[in-house]
């Protein structure tokens, strides 16, 4: 994959366009675990991804975490470029949570490029767009649906994420995706079990009944 | 107050697309309480509030709200637009809070112009990353912070919004602004008048100890 084919808008942009954005970029590899951005202070540039899945998530005071979208190959993450949006105004933290090979891009280059380009500040409109709606099915979320639901629904999407459905998963991790206490986690996936949806082992949740699992999500 | 004024960017336009946005804008008054926009089918248009107060909200399927931000003066609502942009994929309703003069920019005509020129999808997008930052922080209260404090808050809001002391509103208006029932709303105020600091009346709610409601709310 090269890095012109993440891009749906390059052949709108002007030669010299092109090549600011070229010059600038950078290519990194990432292992799983690394923060690659945190808080509004940080400024690392674009991140577009060209294999691996990023992570970005809010931070409380007290250290809990709630996830708010994720990035798979060819998605472009902006808010790692925050000083490039004045009103852009809260603090995110990106995370790979795969060993990631990703393109950097400087937020000057990019902000050059989209001040000159309507092609390219209304493709930014759009990925924008599309990462808020994601975070407005978020509130939804929080606000309207009981937790077993909401865990329901993170462990079939990470079986689909994944392809298999035994997931090396801590009730730590999940508590932290969902913005909620470990115990009530625990509490939770023993129900799933002794229901026998799910089977838990050290570290790993199985699915056992997807079937049970969906119906308990869209109850 | 000119239409122009609240276009920061009006004098980058070229004269003919000021023209297409001058010809194509309507001018509305509206009363207190008319839904302007419901659900993403609709596409009312851009909503540009000459005086007023409009409010965005989002509905459960049982018919909970939860106010998601509000728009005053000057400000531009993209959201009834909804069409504009491919990748809004959430329902949200504006709502005149106010009487309130607007503006409304038909979707295809503002679009139109937004496709050509750079600083209008520039300036687009400073909105959108505007309402992102408000709706982060939405998520933030809804996580983190304890229902005391969202109360103290939004009461401390309305005041300096209002600009008195004395707020005229049910506690199911409460309710639904935070997304909550009106049962719980009236404990809290119920709670909040026993310590001293509001005092309550049929439809309204009298600040007292705005000192104590801010300790509350900065806990």
């Amino acid at each position: 994959m090269e890095f012109q084919d993440c891009f749906p808008v390059w052949n709108k942009l002007t030669p010299s366009q092109q090549a600011l954005i070229l010059g600038a970029r950078t290519e990194r590899s990432v292992a799983k675990g690394t923060v690659l951005h945190s808080g509004g202070a940080d400024c690392a540039g674009l991140l577009l991804v060209k294999s691996g899945q990023l992570r970005a998530y809010i931070l409380s005071d007290e250290g809990r975490e709630i996830t708010v979208y994720r990035l798979f190959d060819r998605d472009l993450c902006l808010f790692s470029a925050s000083c490039m949006l004045r009103s852009v105004q809260f603090d995110i933290t990106i995370e790979a949570e795969k060993d990631t090979r990703l393109w950097v891009i400087p937020a000057d280059a990019y902000k050059q490029v989209m001040e000159q380009s309507a092609p390219a500040a209304n493709y930014t409109n759009e990925i924008m767009a599309g990462r808020f709606s994601e975070v407005m099915w978020l509130i939804e979320q929080i606000m309207w649906k009981s937790l077993d639901k909401r865990v329901a629904a993170f462990l079939l999407e990470e079986v689909s994420i994944e392809g298999e459905d035994r997931l090396r998963l801590t009730h730590e991790t999940i508590a932290n995706h969902l913005g909620t206490h470990r115990e009530v986690i625990t509490r939770m996936l023993r129900y799933f079990q002794n229901e026998g949806m799910v089977r838990l082992a050290r570290g790993a949740v199985e699915l056992l009944d997807k079937e049970r699992l969906r119906a308990v999500r869209d109850a």
